[in-house]
C-alpha cells in the first residue's frame, strides 16, 4: 500500500502509447500512459475506458465529434464506442482500464501494447 | 461524454467528506471529495478503494501504519482493511468506489453520506 508519485513514474519511460501499470483497483490496472501523435480508431467491447490528463492536451476523436482533455480534466469512454487519442504535445495521462483488457480493445491490433507493471 | 473539469467540480460545493459523482466507469462511481478534519474509522469488505490527491495533503490511517498522500499521489486501500482518512488542510481527492458502496463502508454509520450526483 505505497503510494504512488505519478509524475515520478512517468518520468520512468519514454515510450508513447506504452501504458504502465502503477496499481490495481477491483482488477483494474491503473496506468500510466504517454500520448504524442496519434493512437489507432479502436473499441472496447466489454469495458469502458477511463482517461484523466495530467500533464499536456489528449485529443480523443470520435465517428461523429471530438473531446480534448487538458490537465485535471477526465472523461470516460462508454464500451463500444470507437475512438482514436491523439496528442499534439507530449501528454500524460492516468488511464484506468481491466487486467487483460489490450490499450487497442483487441491483442491482435498491432498498436497493442503489452501489460507492463512499473519496476519501482 | 463530457471532459469533467474537475477543479470545477470541487469548486461547487463545500461539504467536507460528502462525495460527489462526476461520472462512471464500468458500474463505479468516480467522485470528488473535499477532506478537512478527520474521517471515521471504516474498511469496505468488498472493495478497494482508490484514493488520488488533487490540492492539499490526505493522511490515511491504518491500525499499523499511515500513508500520507500529496497533490498527483495515489494509493489503493485494498478491501478489509481499516482506515481514517485525516486532512489537517483542506484536501481534494478523486476517489473510485463501486455504486452502492457507502463511503463509510456501513451504511449504518452516521458518517455515511448520501450518494450525490455533482448537478452540472
Amino acid at each position: 500500500m505505497q503510494p504512488v508519485e505519478l509524475a515520478e513514474a512517468l518520468a520512468s519511460f519514454d515510450e508513447v502509447f506504452a501504458p504502465r501499470i502503477v496499481g490495481y483497483y477491483n482488477g483494474n490496472k491503473i496506468q500510466v500512459a504517454k500520448a504524442h501523435g496519434e493512437f489507432v480508431w479502436h473499441s472496447h467491447a466489454d469495458t469502458d475506458d477511463l482517461f484523466l490528463v495530467l500533464k499536456g492536451r489528449l485529443i480523443i476523436e470520435l465517428r461523429d465529434g471530438v473531446v480534448e482533455l487538458g490537465p485535471g480534466q477526465l472523461c470516460v469512454v462508454p464500451r463500444g464506442v470507437e475512438h482514436r487519442p491523439r496528442a499534439d504535445e507530449e501528454t500524460h495521462i492516468l488511464l484506468i482500464e481491466p487486467v487483460g483488457e489490450p490499450n487497442t480493445g483487441d491483442s491482435s491490433k498491432r498498436a497493442a501494447a503489452p501489460e507492463v507493471e512499473l519496476e519501482t
